[in-house]
């Protein structure tokens, strides 16, 4: 495996357009196009929300068609829109297959920003023709600028894997920040490549990849109405073997995704530290899950970092409200290397250093819970003046 | 039933006394005790923490002895302390037991504070003689004080009600503010009581009545290793009998646990709002608790909510991630009065007015499933600077 410079823009066999379309804001990048000329396998991972935007459910529906594209829209969600919603979304997409001359059920379409509004489609439509109009490979370069919302930077990987049957590629973006949580898609993520894998491969890679790698990210725990990850992979008569060739493809795949979410977690909404919460020891995964999430989410846990906090009791009280299984007497805490608790002892330990290496931006925490051997680990980050004020002043 | 001024001073049977013991901070009542010659049936609540303090654990084992009196440290959890901590809490509450002659296992206790860190007992062990000599019903007043840790003011409650064996009275105190969440006993309460209740009643009612009342507000959805709510009543050989008598008890209880449930959350840490989230027309009481739940501990709405700012969408969106039975077609959302969505529709509203109005301290919140008949009321706050600056400042 190969870690390339850039993203979408370095798989051959796809094509991208961006423009401003004025959805919410002038002169930004809003709306835009990934599309491919040959008929697409793809896997998606939607939001479990149970009031899920039209694009999601439009997703649902189309996922195991035939896919030449996607739509991508910032700044207006699509969400409890209802049938009109959803009839803006479907028109989309019926055009911009119109226009490139492929199946009219053979597009995708993802949205992301306010919720309740319906979308300028008349706006939306007129842009269509002038995104057809400009595909370009180079331009995969603006999809991670085009998706931003509240994102700080772009967020872009690739890379490049040989089997037998020769090289492949995948590229991806991915968009975040506020509301992200585990246990759904969360957030938008869009992938690439040029490896044809059989669908029912792709539908189970895909979807064991995201669970080791954004639905183990949280910022705010919050799972919004839109998230969506998808994948594209060409169809073929001559697809990577199940075995082998499969493998590499998901160590490539298992590398992208964890990229974008490392990249999402270090820009998450007003954070400062960029943190990894290592659960081990646990009689199960799930209880190493569980007391992980518990301490990722907690808002002491959070603000005690904040403040570059060695308060490793609140870290063992989210552990111990996490319903995993466990004991005072088997827990051990760490902070960056640092021994705090050790099977239910309290550690003498020198303050002022470990306050001094919490105020650099990587926090490690590591709990062991001594009751096993299964592990989890989590990707959070602090919370912030930044984040309040972030999220009062982004008005609906 | 009559409301009374004060709290716990106004219950004829009980003595009470608060010093200073320099327990963490000098010129600060930090240790205070309630005390009955008469051997009382108690009932407790605690925390489901996996990781209960030391004096939860101890409450625990003699919640169904007869109980003379309760011991209540601020500013130290007692918890992580292991047998060490464990063993202070029985040495301070046999230290009591044997200066006011009653038996040894006769006392409860309850610690609030920071985590990890062992009590001062020699202090605190000198203290006892001198609040067993300064036991007076008036220093009842003093308790709410000393059982303060971030709280900004003390919180304390009184009622009297008639049977036909006469009147009697309950009182209480709480703490809360930070670490506050649902589903376990949450922050500390102690309770008093002259009205004879047998030892089966107290336990379902408190229990009962602590559903509706603490477990239904949440500030930072953490729940703390401490979390203690007690009630004492005289043992009697002719207590109020099952039916009506209890009934009038459980209605004065209820009212004691609400208002003081009300004063935690007035006093939430950093909050400059009130929030009242109430789902109705649920399916199951379990979906509309699950919804109101997930709304109350939205950071998206509470942080929306510090801003002014009518976000119904994100409300839509925690309803919709809480696991709860919905649907947006059936789904109205209104703020302060104001109908926002209505049945899966967007309303027109006066923007300026409403934000006006969330500039108020007291928001609420009323969300219609439309899927059956089930209600829940949260009470909650905002999420404010002054929370992330509270809680990052609150040292180990």
């Amino acid at each position: 495996m190969k870690i390339l410079e850039g993203g979408l823009e370095t798989v051959p066999g796809y094509s991208f357009a961006a423009v401003e379309c004025g959805i919410k804001y002038e002169h930004r990048l809003d709306l835009s196009m990934i599309f491919s000329r040959k008929p697409c396998n793809a896997a998606g991972v939607f939001t479990t929300n149970r009031i899920p935007a039209a694009p999601v459910r439009l997703c649902r529906e189309r996922i195991n068609n035939p896919i030449h594209g996607i739509i991508i829209n910032a700044n207006n969600a699509n969400a409890c829109t209802g049938a009109e919603g959803y009839a803006h979304a479907t028109a989309l997409c019926s055009e911009a297959a119109r226009r490139l001359g492929v199946g009219e059920d053979s597009f995708l379409m993802a949205s992301t920003g306010v919720i309740g509004v319906q979308l300028p489609v008349r706006k939306m439509l007129d842009s269509i023709p002038r995104m057809a109009e400009t595909l370009t490979p180079e331009n995969g370069k603006l999809i991670p600028k085009a998706i931003m919302t509240t994102d700080t930077f772009p967020k872009a990987c690739a890379v490049s894997f040989t089997t037998s049957k020769g090289e492949f590629h995948i590229g991806g973006t991915a968009k975040g920040v506020g509301m992200i949580a585990p246990d759904m898609a969360t957030l938008l993520a869009f992938l690439v490549t040029d490896a044809p894998i059989p669908k029912p491969s792709l539908d189970a890679l895909f979807r064991r990849r995201i669970a080791d790698s954004f639905n183990s990210v949280t910022i705010d725990g919050d799972m919004s109405t839109n998230d969506t990850a998808i994948i594209l992979s060409p169809e073929s008569e001559d697809p990577l073997s199940a075995s082998d060739e499969c493998d590499s493809f998901e160590e490539a795949l298992g590398y992208v995704l964890s990229r974008l979410a490392q990249m999402l977690v270090r820009d998450g909404e007003g954070a400062s530290k960029y943190v990894t919460v290592t659960v081990s020891g646990a009689r199960t995964r799930e209880d190493a899950r569980k007391a992980a999430k518990a301490i990722a989410e907690s808002l002491l846990v959070k603000t005690a970092l904040f403040g570059n906090d060695p308060n490793w009791g609140r870290i063992a009280c989210a552990a111990g409200y996490s319903g995993a299984c466990m004991r005072e007497e088997n827990l051990s805490i760490s902070i960056n290397g640092v021994p705090l608790f050790t099977r239910g002892s309290t550690q003498a330990y020198d303050r002022d250093r470990l306050r001094m290496s919490l105020s650099e931006r990587e926090i490690d925490i590591i709990v062991e819970l001594g009751e096993g051997a299964a592990e989890c680990k989590y990707l959070t980050t602090d919370i912030s003046y930044e984040y309040v004020k972030i999220n009062a002043e982004y008005t609906t």
